[in-house]
């Protein structure tokens, strides 16, 4: 099963490509390929890269094969050539905007529903994109940060979008199955054996008993003891049992 | 306004200890900081860091404040010692876990829920969580990834980690505003001066002239030109058809 195609419902992950504008550091072009690799997206490409990095990102060990395919472009209107749909990202900042501006959340979906290959768009480390990339742009998505930090990092950044890309709002609502809780038998057969632990050590006063032993069940109840750690804490008891009653 | 804070409503950014057990990388160290400043989180926790990386990250330029402030533990007991929910994150690569895994999606709700101080834990770049410091954490999260190639660069998870943290699901389905779209009158404005030109140019078919003028006035509804291109678009036309009747 891949998880990453079957998160993404209506958007499949190749109509996605990554565009890489004037990247400086090849650390960051691996981590952008690395996030891609992660999130099951395959095509980036790269527009006017600095050479040197390039090289780098490519050539660095364990480089992720859509490294080795993706495609160089000198200017953003190749790269962009065959999509339906531009978006550019920007950290919105001293810059006033020419475009549409809107938050990742819910850019995200807009793109989903895209009928036709989408380019997604990422500028330098330094400078973001230059008014001129944007102006390839259909509009823009920013992700939402704090006022007082809010340029991220470029493979973050890119980790941050293609999450958001392949998130599942449902999974937000819907709890996915954890370990199994321990039958009532067994719960009770914990408190029945705490209880007689606790009546040989000393700890249960006889004039009070029938309360603490009520309060002993609840408070057994709101461990969620599961059918795993049923037996243990039965042996573990056991065996305080057996030293205690000696 | 601060937007990162707004948009997490019921939980203080202050709540949230990031916890990074023995990180290697001091790149990865300072992507880290970098993240949490960007999403508004203040608390970095290390235990064990290589030193050698926490120095060089600590004193890398541009080194976010909270790096400086980040307290450093021998184990994971002391760095969560005031913490009322401890979650680890994993990538779930080969080990059987002993813990309940939830999707990041809904454990960020349960996170964000949790009454007090909250830590999250990250594992080393190589090895990840131990079993021995899962053994600290009530439950597990793990980021949704493409089976292929699951585990992710340390900032980058640490990054899409406190994005969904910080998510506003409401910015999801709300439209942010736009550009104003352009008065009607100035749409119908435009759309005359264009058959105008059209037909000055001998475009319009004087037979099916109707039906044409028609379409065009579709046409130009469908580019939902904005209130700021609109006089740029009759600047334009006003020319054209200052050449085409002559």
């Amino acid at each position: 099963m891949n998880e990453a195609r079957s998160m993404v419902k209506n958007f499949s992950s190749s109509t996605l490509r990554v565009v890489l504008v004037a990247p400086r550091n090849p650390l960051n072009i691996g981590a952008a390929a690395r996030a891609m690799s992660n999130f099951g997206y395959s095509q980036l490409r790269v527009v006017n890269p600095y050479e040197v990095a390039f090289r780098e990102a490519r050539s660095a060990v364990g480089a992720a094969s859509l490294l080795a395919s993706a495609q160089e472009f000198t200017n953003v209107s190749d790269a962009v050539r065959d999509c339906r749909l531009v978006v550019g990202t920007t950290s919105v900042g001293h810059r006033e905007l020419q475009h549409p501006l809107r938050r990742l959340e819910y850019g995200a979906r807009l793109i989903r529903k895209a009928a036709g290959p989408v380019a997604l768009l990422f500028g330098s480390e330094k400078f973001g994109l230059s008014n001129d990339d944007m102006s390839h742009c259909h509009w823009l998505i920013r992700i939402s940060t704090a006022d007082i930090h809010r340029s991220m990092n470029l493979g973050q950044a890119v980790a941050v979008c293609l999450y958001e890309l392949a998130r599942d709002s449902r999974a937000a609502a819907v709890r996915p199955g954890t370990l199994k809780p321990a039958a009532a038998a067994d719960t009770e057969q914990i408190t029945t054996m705490l209880i007689e632990a606790l009546a040989q050590s000393g700890y249960i006063n006889p004039l009070t008993a029938a309360s603490t032993e009520t309060k002993v069940r609840r408070l057994v109840r709101r461990l969620n003891i599961t059918g795993r750690d049923a037996p243990v804490l039965l042996g573990m008891l056991r065996q305080i049992l057996w030293k205690t009653s000696g």
